[in-house]
């Protein structure tokens, strides 16, 4: 069984520190890779810091991994030592389900289901560990391909950040002749906006304050607006066709529900700790929609791989090594991280 | 100008009474026609007593409006006299903006937009009254058929409660191989019922208490579940595809998203008086949806009637004279009529 050092944390006040952790011997079906960088994303944060309720301890987050493969099981045909590989917030599921057979493979309905890249336990009972450690052993079925022209450490966030903003942003049409908002300019937020843009729609960043308006344009949009500012808000009062909130808390629903137009969708990505008070009447009206987002499926993960390829589209990133992941931690928190941390793996163990 | 005998009231505790109303001489394309029956729908009651905050009085409500054709426009081609017809909640529109031209002119972008049928002002500013009277005067283009087969006083509810319930199953896909929830079986939950089953989904009511089973499963319901019973409760998590809440306050969110698969839609057509808290979170993780849903255009609401009449499906009415609709607003409110009182028009002046 391979051993991998990592970077583990034990309780929810605790730091990170390094540990070796052991890795299943790949079986026929699989894959181990050696992994090079791992995204931070803030459900780590949330995860490590015991915000979901129910963390196992030692932890090793990470599901933003990127890397090169070092070994295959007997029965895989997907791929090869040498090849670039990714693997996001899941490394199981049925395989047969009505979800996991329309690659849905996050909603599978069998029990015990999707099988989470950390914090989970896979069908064995075992406790799933992610990217803050050198290797690790996944079916072939739950990797994606990193494409040629794209960097290790920019493919790491896209398994996460990518997918998350990609897939609705698909789902409900953006494109050209919509208007399309990101609230919120962040790890999502600043990959929602590119991909918007991308695809072809107009596409404005909706934020507290204007400070990163430089950034907002260079990405793509069209404009930044501060959701302080009352004349332009109420200018742009039932023009949006689409709005992706990449924020988890805070967010006034009434106020940018009324942003939309007649069957406008508002679309949330984050996962608030608290519960939001809204006015069911805005929806009622406009016959708008409110409408939750959860990754995607192993297919449409590739398929945003390599639409960021032909695009030329790259999260912003920070490459740090593994003795700041603390640091960069609270970065997160306090929105001082432009755009992804990254952890170079390199330098654990 | 045509005078009509109609009921009004005058505050927001007054008593409804007769009165006479003034309506406008058709012109070239509108159509004058005698109304026989109204509706009375829960939000007649909200208006009348000014629970949506800006009543001008006096108000004549109503606008689940069937009649009989009087006199047409001279560049009328739709309508003749005699000719059975139908008015819903509004009776203008622009006609050429986005919504008007793809049928959805209840989202009219124009200024002054949308006229509602009673409690709005025309674009000549002239309030509206509605069906709680002898007579209209209406755009032929603003008017429905009512089909040979189907009562007149069956169609008025149609105009608003049919056409509230229908459009959203239709626009949600509820059809075969789709499990339908229907919350709450009262004005509107009980068309919600007539039309998921005859659009061939399993429909299963749930309501607070199993009072109204016998009725559900009469309907076409295939179960009628109470919300109380966390046993049942628990066993339908994660099973509808459509839920459609016909209820205004007091509704549970998160507990009715849960009953919801992945990309399962919760669609509102209540507009409740106070706001609502739930946790965002309940949406994200199943990618669910919670939709809003304001009644229909035209050319639906033509075809409602017609599907209506296809499958022999009808409202549960109590048909009652104009002197009592203050009692029967005070039975509405207390959930006690089923399901909709009819106004018999001829009690009128």
């Amino acid at each position: 069984m391979p051993e991998v050092a990592a970077y583990a944390v034990d309780s929810p006040d605790g730091r990170f520190h390094p540990t070796t952790i052991t890795r299943r011997e790949p079986g026929p079906t699989d894959v181990f890779f050696e992994i090079r960088y791992a995204g931070i994303c803030h459900s780590d944060i949330h995860t490590a810091r015991g915000e979901w309720g129910r963390t196992d301890y030692p932890l090793v987050p990470g599901h933003e991994i990127a890397g090169v493969v070092m070994k295959v099981g007997s029965e895989v045909t997907k791929f090869q030592p040498g090849d670039r590989v990714g693997v996001g917030c899941f490394v199981y599921s049925c395989g047969e389900c009505d979800p996991c057979q329309r690659g849905e493979e996050q909603f599978c309905t069998s029990r015990p289901g999707t099988v989470w890249t950390y914090g989970g336990r896979d069908w064995d009972g075992v406790p799933t560990a992610g990217g803050y450690s050198k290797g690790i052993t996944v079916d072939q079925d739950y990797l994606m391909r990193v494409p040629e022209t794209m960097a290790l450490e920019h493919a790491a966030p896209l398994m996460c950040a990518g997918i998350t903003t990609y897939n609705p942003l698909k789902r409900w049409g953006a494109g050209p002749g919509k208007r399309v908002g990101i609230v919120g300019l962040g790890g999502l937020g600043h990959m929602g906006v590119q991909f918007a843009a991308a695809l072809g729609a107009e596409t404005i960043v909706l934020s507290r304050t204007l400070a990163k308006r430089d950034d907002s344009l260079r990405l793509g949009a069209t404009d930044h607006v501060s959701t302080q500012d009352a004349d332009r808000m109420k200018q742009l009062r039932g023009s949006f066709d689409i709005i992706l909130s990449t924020i988890s808390d805070g967010i006034d629903l009434d106020k940018i529900l009324g942003l939309l137009k007649a069957h406008g969708v508002l679309i949330n990505v984050g996962l608030p700790e608290n519960p939001t008070t809204f006015s069911i009447g805005t929806l009622t009206g406009q016959a708008r929609i409110l409408a939750g987002s959860n990754i995607g499926g192993i297919a449409e993960t590739q398929q945003m791989l390599d639409f960021c390829a032909q695009h030329s589209l790259a999260p912003m990133i920070e490459v740090i090594g593994a003795d700041r992941i603390n640091e960069a931690y609270d970065n997160v928190v306090a929105s001082k991280v432009r755009y992804r941390y990254v952890i170079d793996v390199a330098t654990i163990g």
